[in-house]
């Protein structure tokens, strides 16, 4: 058996999400089904460095796998591709341990939430953004958003039915860019609660509209009550933008 | 009876261009039906600055209107996006002559053909770009761009069924630029036969590709004959970027 790591990008208009559900077709089993094919029926078991929610893109998903086939990775690359469909892409393909577990090893997740702030929809841009025609105070979501960033207990920010052991995590940066018509807001940390990064663009927001002051998401944050965030922002508007791993399991593997 | 000046963007993926026809919804259909409704069950007819084919987008696009409201500007904007699906929205409104005539108006229009010249495809890209995994030559496809520009025949480049009185166009300039892993080739010009940006784009994927010299493109030109030239290349690649009007529609009509 040989390990991979596979980086995969995705518009997750029509799916799920990554992970396999009764409800629709998931990432994860688009993915597998195509691999099956490509390696002549043997069975695989994808296993993402993280979950990502139905309707939300990734412009990188790492993501390991274990088989037995002698392929190279361009071979792997090229035949995953001309079987996947044009919504799920895979970018690249590089031997991993055998037991390469990419959850284990993440180090730092990057994640965008863009806002389309016109008057007009886009039609390029529906799929991916939040169009919101009300103007935002940048100022205000930059200090709203340092409030956020460091270790905190993140319970108002956590969706119900979040299978995390505890609602601890931790901000690495919180950031909000303007440019041109769209305002983007990125968080980086090495892992989130379920729909974390969608609650906290919607808190944002609503500093961004002055419906609650920068110096209120600390409240928020105190009060532990998901009740005192805001909405969650819709799926559409979120893209998981790369994925970093510790060095380990970048080394080659023994059968190399 | 006010006449409207309009700027219209849209995704061309699911409709069958912008002409009314019996085989599937059209923009011009939808955005008429938008108008009806918002004016109150006035009919309306729109009449854009050209045809544009199933699948191919438009950046900007100019339509004419003819109305009894009179509502601002502003309130036609909103009031018509709040009606459209989100893949097609109205950029702007202003004032124009009741008689109005885009198509009479056309000083100049450009359209852009995006390739995405990479091994694997784009999810974010797949329905605005033809994904070519063969390495082309930017150089050679500059020198056969450069062989058409100006006043030609362009019969070899036009559509069967092409209803055009004759086959003459002007091409001002036709360009191709590499933007990192996309080869855009821009066209210029006040009129373009049917078809004719698509066979000019897919005859210049001939030539990046080494099937035809630079030079070549003069002898397809000179033969007056389609078979001489490439294939047509794919709609989904194609967007009108913008159309210029001479000076006078923009005038303020009587009624102001």
């Amino acid at each position: 058996m040989y390990g991979w790591s596979l980086r995969l990008a995705w518009d997750g208009t029509a799916y799920v999400g990554w992970q396999v559900q009764p409800n629709g077709p998931s990432i994860q089993a688009v993915c597998e089904a195509a691999l099956a094919e490509l390696l002549g029926g043997e069975r695989v078991r994808l296993r993402a460095a993280g979950r990502t929610d139905a309707g939300v893109h990734a412009l990188e998903q790492v993501v390991g796998l274990r088989c037995r086939t002698r392929r190279d990775a361009d071979a792997l690359v090229r035949g995953l591709n001309a079987l996947l469909p044009t919504d799920i892409t895979c970018l690249s393909a590089e031997r991993a341990p055998d037991d390469f577990e990419p959850r284990a090893w993440v180090e730092r997740k990057t994640y965008r939430y863009r806002i389309l702030a016109r008057q007009a929809h886009c039609p390029f841009r529906a799929r991916y953004t939040w169009h919101r025609r009300s103007e935002l105070d940048i100022v205000a979501m930059r200090e709203g958003a340092s409030q956020l960033e460091g270790q905190h207990d993140f319970s108002s920010f956590r969706a119900q039915g979040c299978s995390a052991a505890h609602p601890n995590r931790r901000i690495e940066s919180a950031q909000v860019f303007a440019n041109e018509d769209e305002i983007w807001m990125e968080f980086r940390g090495n892992a989130f609660l379920r729909h974390q990064v969608r609650i906290m663009a919607g808190t944002l927001v609503d500093v961004g509209q002055g419906r609650m002051s920068p110096d209120d998401i600390r409240r928020v944050i105190e009060s532990r009550d998901r009740i005192a965030a805001g909405a969650t922002a819709p799926a559409r508007g979120l893209v998981l933008v790369s994925v970093e791993l510790a060095d380990a399991p970048r080394v080659r593997s023994r059968q190399d």
